[in-house]
């Protein structure tokens, strides 16, 4: 017999193919048991109603997902490096996990309950990581001391949360992912760099003897 | 005698003030027939049903605020400037109409009819007035021609969204959305542009001729 925490999950992922093929606002619990191969009565025992179901599916998925965003931030080093990955790893999550993406970017944020009364304590931790790559890129001098982390965290969190609301709402032939997290690093890293490289051919001036003036793009094409 | 159109703007904006007010799953039509001033079958004169009225919002107060927008960009010359225009023009947007602001923000996003069959064209115009400045700007040499306008806009966009969400969710005192327009438009403007402004001292070389050499701030502090 699967132990509590498996029927739970079981519940959880039978949860999210129904509320993305129905919708969550036209699924019942019933439907989710049956999907989950339970009794109607055995959701009670684990969910008050549907809507502790999606908000559990939110806060569960998302600590998975935290867990594995750090060990891949792990891997790389460097603020520059590090915003890359994140941007990425946000983005091919959607791809890897259609039916949860769909939960995620559209059925949650049809529920009343989670966008008024719900404090996503996971979705700030989501957002504080971003936080904390851009203070990393700061501390180094990397990135503009100027620009608010605060802020960066949103604006780089809702250029990735559009992009994804786009992919999944999309019919038809889907944006390439990977061209779009290209994109976005390559946007935000300029944005946020301290200097830009071409610039260090400024710097590199003071060490050059033969009075030629560098290019603009530093010797780069 | 209030004409046809006065009377079903007069009962649009009652509904915004209703919505915001009790919540658009809350609200009821008689309450906002109240609150226009008008008996209950009047409203069903104008709208088939409470999502017909949400709809109807997001349309005429979009197609307004693009109408305004539109003028305001007029006045400004420039891709760099225009895109600074537009940011700061959608999120004090925000803070001039509050209730609305809740109501396009929140209210808008809970109905499952416009986040699933609804093709919302004023938004899609809003999102292309962004990605023209975006090809202005590349036409003109100013903005980098890798990126795509069209995942830029959806970028800017979703950042400008999310800081809307953060501002109209949060209870107590709000962020300085000045603050947060000339913060994106710093970040944006660096990300897209060119070169980079502190570069042009390396073009000023060429026309140096005391052999000093300039410094990555190319004067500037």
């Amino acid at each position: 017999m699967a132990n509590r925490g498996d029927k739970r999950e079981s519940i959880l992922d039978a949860a999210v193919r129904v509320f993305a093929r129905s919708g969550f606002h036209h699924s019942r619990v019933s439907e989710i048991a049956r999907e989950a191969g339970v009794a109607d009565g055995t959701i009670y025992l684990y969910f008050r109603h549907k809507e502790d179901i999606l908000i559990a599916i939110f806060e569960e998925k998302m600590a998975g997902v935290i867990v594995k965003l750090r060990e891949e931030l792990e891997l790389v080093s460097g603020a520059e490096a590090r915003l890359a990955c994140f941007i990425e790893y946000h983005l091919t999550q959607m791809s890897r996990n259609r039916e949860l993406a769909e939960v995620l970017q559209v059925e949650l944020r049809l529920s009343n309950k989670f966008m008024k009364e719900y404090v996503p304590i996971r979705l700030t931790e989501y957002l504080d990581i971003i936080a904390e790559i851009v203070q990393e890129g700061q501390k180094l001098g990397q990135f503009r001391p100027e620009l608010n982390p605060a802020i960066m965290k949103r604006a780089i969190f809702g250029a990735l949360d559009e992009l994804s609301m786009h992919w999944v709402l999309t019919r038809g032939r889907r944006p390439d992912l990977k061209v779009s997290a290209a994109q976005l690093s390559d946007l935000f890293l300029r944005g946020l760099r301290q200097t830009e490289a071409p610039c260090i051919a400024v710097e590199d001036l003071t060490s050059r003897h033969d009075g030629s003036v560098p290019t603009l793009t530093g010797g780069q094409t």
